[in-house]
């Protein structure tokens, strides 16, 4: 019989979540440790390792896994590796794949970032399933992507394609952003680019808002929602900029894939017409007449809570990386 | 024994030019018609058949030709038609492979928008052998763009992907651009463009210039070359400011797909050190530092007569449409 389950593993800035996933997208069951409390590695994959064995275990899945499939901060799909990640502290090269496969004994391994996983789980059990052309945008602290063409994650020669939150939206006088440059989309269209923004709209207009009632520099993007919810014009205004410069965004990138359909994802996603209005209203202004109407704007179709695993296992259903151990070196034998 | 040939049609708005193309890139033989001279696309259709005819005749390789490839403006993969090219007076849409490939006899036919050919050909021929993900930037009366992903040429979900002429590079008082819109990179970085900055740099700067003795409106970005070249400060400059725009696009380009390289081809890319230190510059410093120094900036090694026949010659090794003759109705005979 073949192995009808695949594990999915999210690895966050804060939390790492890991699920046992079946063929048509159920999460059969889910736990999660702490991503940052062992600043050691293989402290981290053991620690990790030892709560998916218990999950393991408490469902009879042991032998029942075809796949590993992990999402992660500058996955790379390619290596397996971990490059680079920010806000990660096991230094700047990291052997995911490696690792866990050897600690799982030989289970077949796929890495890749969290926008591609979300990208690759919205293919395989969400809104563009189906769909051999679409882009999927993440609006959480930053702006990620995952691009399909032709059916197949966008990879790039490196295994890094697909870093859209980083296209410059204002090339003078933009914001300074994590990455080093300034000017771009995350910068403006992120939670932390809504908060900024509130922070620019309070110190340079006059008009009244019940922001003005919050320390400047706590402001969130949700006290922004809450207050545009609520009817304050300030606070309507500030998703207006942010869906504007989202829309206008989104046109250039239908002028690189012509997709059937950006979906997007995250907490601002959630954010309904508030951001949803202007950012359609830009995106059918600024996208070349060829392309116009041809490509839908949709919302994930994941729950939140189970999207990022699910997306890591989508692509445990086609792990290929397999650890294998060291072949002793044996001294050759003279006849 | 197989077919050893392949033929490749490129329709451009003047000329029309086929040729005869063996597996190893050679054109056997080539010649062409002027594109504009029927109004009628049947006359049009029926005069390139002629030509054709006649070449395959001479060199005996009427029986010999394993497919057709076609690049012509606004050509769509999928449906194998020329759709609202605005230089064709054929009607808005045209069916280019239901006719060309009836014509021939059922021939299999391909066809694909002429930048798309490009690429095809420098993939298949030229400076990305062997490269897998690639982007093909024509530089010519207006830019073109072919990209490769995984291998496969990106059409997106209608076959118009690949629109990279018309990202938008300034937002606020861009200038206006043949697609209605304004701020494309088209209209700053093709051979117009640099004319357009040339008569903008001349009203509106001072320096003294032997742009200056020419009429304003017929001057053409050769002009602007041979001035540049000859020492002009402010002809220096226009290539300065169109290679910083193009450089600086470039860089966004490489955030969606990280390609191996970009190739260039065209007119305005055999403009030498003028046009790629300011892009190389301008790229090297737009680009997320993740992508920095991985992406080649490469041009084109197919010679310019050629390279439009060959992309689109290599497109008839794998064309697949083939005109069947409708069947005719017959009555159904009861028994």
């Amino acid at each position: 019989m073949s192995k009808p389950y695949v594990l999915g593993i999210d690895i966050g800035g804060t939390n790492t979540v890991f699920g046992i996933v079946d063929a048509r997208g159920q999460v059969i069951a889910s736990d999660s440790i702490k991503t940052l409390k062992h600043a050691n590695f293989d402290d981290y994959i053991e620690e990790m390792h030892q709560g998916v064995e218990r999950l393991l275990k408490a469902y009879e899945a042991e032998d029942k896994i075809h796949g590993i499939g992990i999402g992660a901060p500058n996955g790379n799909y390619y290596t397996g590796e971990i490059v680079k990640a920010p806000n990660l502290p096991w230094g700047p090269v990291v052997p995911l794949a490696e690792k866990v496969s050897k600690i799982f004994g030989g289970i077949p391994v796929a890495v890749t970032n969290d926008a591609n996983a979300a990208a690759l789980g919205e293919m395989t059990y969400g809104a563009a399933r189906g769909m051999k052309d679409f882009i999927m945008i993440t609006l959480g602290t930053g702006v990620g992507s995952g691009i399909v063409v032709n059916g197949q994650l966008v990879y790039g020669h490196d295994g890094f394609a697909g870093e859209l939150g980083h296209v410059i939206v204002k090339r003078n006088n933009g914001r300074i952003c994590g990455c080093g440059r300034t000017g771009c989309l995350e910068t403006y269209c992120s939670a932390t680019g809504v908060a900024r923004t509130a922070r620019e709209f309070l110190e340079i207009r006059t008009e009244p808002s019940v922001l003005r009632d919050l320390q400047i520099e706590d402001i969130t993007s949700k006290d922004v929602y809450d207050a545009a919810v609520g009817g304050d014009k300030l606070a309507k205004e500030i998703f207006e900029y942010t869906g504007t410069i989202l829309g206008q965004a989104m046109a250039d990138m239908v002028a690189f894939s012509s997709p059937q359909a950006i979906i997007l994802f995250g907490g601002l996603a959630k954010s309904g017409e508030l951001l949803m209005r202007p950012l359609k209203e830009a995106f059918d202004k600024a996208i070349l007449p060829i392309f116009r109407g041809q490509t839908k704007i949709l919302l994930s179709e994941l729950k939140e809570s189970d999207a990022a695993v699910l997306g890591a296992s989508a692509l445990g259903w086609e792990a290929k990386y397999r650890y294998e151990a060291p072949v002793a070196n044996l001294p050759v034998v003279e006849e």
